[in-house]
């Protein structure tokens, strides 16, 4: 490792410290450098507070340091833009540091590349690409988002290694490791949204709410349900703000949800079912970087043959359940030439399970 | 890595030269250092031919070196018994080494620490557990057999990442890349015995021959086959030398197969089936130290339930399938403590696939 990339590993574990609190904003680190020490850190702050850069100095400026000529290690291109604060880009021009090295140029077309250019034009050193594919990671969602509209889905299926998420007597509880539900509480936490279906709600009736980690906010909690079938006492509607997508208007059920501060949206496909791709691009609209998914496999099914679904998140118990429910009640195909391809992209062990990250593209 | 520990490593890399030839003997590697220069190298010869030790002995010599005071590094406890060859015990005494390092002590009742009494009775300075666990993992086979006097079953598995081994109307060609399937040829070649049933023989007319490594010999054949319904045409018997087990007494069945070089032995159980944990008695009676399971998901079943099973080798492709056949057939269970355990050993990206080693025990 360079001295650079040292520098904005640092920055990037200031960044995570951001990731469950900054959304719809991209979690951003800052390490500002000078004379071979570091005198300012800082990571985004919950909307309309600071920005990762904006820390940093702030916490330079407490710590009695003069950021005038020091370098700026800053896990995203800084912003040129007004939205909730003024441009970071104009605040480092009148700090007078010397260089920035940005991880990655900000694919958000209010950005894309104008920071830089304002940071150059002031006579600023930048420099960009320092470990820029962890950087990218980290903020799949956002850039996904700036790039397409639409959130970056993730769903999540937790099964033996044979395959099966339940006995199949609907029995689940439970195939993978305490370890495993924790780590499957931070993805969670980092989601904007957390979707499941109606099938799920009747069968585990669950909150689908952040638990193992501590949270200012809940992730918004979406709900597919295409005859607007669900209970007004089902335990996801506990805390309101539930976003629920049918496909039929029913205006009484309708106010019965709403009075239990729910959102109804109909979105209704030509076969009378909720049209999932519409759905994701709603998400989109409303700002959700990381959508979550935790739904039976009928659902599941739906999403990846509609094209909905980014990333499988898998949980593999170390064991054998033979008969049983599937992760995804997909048809039968004729030829393998239609199976659905996906690329693994991550695999760990967690506890005693396996977790698999593969990416459909 | 000390220095102990690297020329140890050389004395395993050697010890997986002979993995595929040396059956039914271990495969040992051994490593000779004088004066801080390795002066000799050698491995397990195939059944009848020099041990490792002998071999290196003989290397150093004819480089022109001279082993007295030399340290060997060997992977295993030299043999103190006659067996095909004299004990290699007795013949590092009589070359006069100063010391002996061993990675592990032998296991098999014949030796069990023996060979290093008798080198330190001759005043030779021994030490063992050097990389005592990957010099186990080489030879799981023959330490399991010398312990239990059966050889490690290890069942292989290719299938979707949704635990499917072939579409509902029975295409499986192909499910993982060829890189997995060459390496899949690797432990079918490291194996004494490659085991199939009569089903996988009627669906796929397989040869169970290796074919992707190079080899001086192939594995035997083994099949299950309670009706002795197999047809004498069956690509598996070609070449002969194959050991078929079955439930019935069929004399004239018995010496058509007989006649393709085939071996038939009758092991019924109480239900009309082959006892398949006679099955694998047997095959350690034949001296077979691994044994590679390639068959469908009947036979996993009855293997798994049966408790002949030792270790999955579970090759999964980036690839959903959906509705499909699965991996064991196994019947449902009604709660989740029936479920069946393992460990998950070892995971390693092969190709595009990725390739599990769970543990039963």
């Amino acid at each position: 490792m360079t001295q650079a990339e040292m520098l904005m590993s640092q920055a990037l574990r200031l960044a995570e410290k951001g990731l469950f609190s900054c959304a719809p904003n991209p979690a951003v680190g800052c390490v500002i450098v000078k004379d071979g020490q570091v005198i300012g850190e800082g990571f985004t702050q919950p909307p309309g507070g600071n920005h990762a850069e904006i820390q940093a100095m702030a916490d330079a400026a407490a710590k009695g340091h003069d950021v005038r000529g020091a370098t700026v290690y800053v896990t995203l291109e800084p912003c040129s833009h007004f939205g909730r604060t003024p441009p970071c880009a104009d605040a480092l021009v009148r700090a007078g540091v010397a260089k920035v090295v940005a991880a990655m140029i900000d694919p958000n077309p209010l950005v894309a590349g104008q920071g830089m250019a304002r940071l150059q034009a002031a006579g600023i050193a930048v420099e960009s690409g320092v470990l820029e594919g962890p950087a990218r990671e980290l903020n799949i969602g956002f850039f996904t988002r700036m790039q397409s509209g639409k959130p970056w889905v993730r769903l999540k299926v937790a099964a033996s290694l044979d395959g099966k998420t339940a006995l199949h007597n609907g029995l689940s509880q439970w195939i993978t490791s305490q370890a495993a539900r924790d780590d499957g509480h931070m993805w969670r936490a980092r989601a904007g949204a957390i979707l499941t279906g109606i099938g799920t709600i009747k069968e585990d009736n669950p909150q689908l709410t952040v638990r193992a980690v501590q949270l200012a906010r809940q992730p918004l909690r979406v709900i597919v349900d295409s005859k607007l079938s669900i209970s007004p006492d089902a335990k996801i509607l506990v805390g309101g703000g539930n976003l629920i997508f049918s496909a039929v208007v029913d205006a009484e059920k309708q106010a019965q949800l709403e009075q239990k501060g729910a959102e109804v949206v109909v979105l209704p496909n030509s076969s009378g079912k909720v049209d999932l791709p519409q759905v994701i691009l709603e998400l989109g609209k409303r700002q959700i970087n990381e959508l979550h998914v935790e739904a039976g496999s009928k659902l599941n099914a739906s999403l990846i043959r509609e094209g909905c679904v980014d990333e499988l998140l898998v949980y593999l118990a170390p064991a054998i359940l033979g008969d049983g429910r599937g992760m995804f009640d997909l048809p039968a195909l004729t030829t393998l030439q239609d199976k659905f391809s996906l690329k693994f992209h991550e695999i760990k062990q967690v506890g005693e399970d396996l977790r698999i990250l593969a990416r459909f593209h």
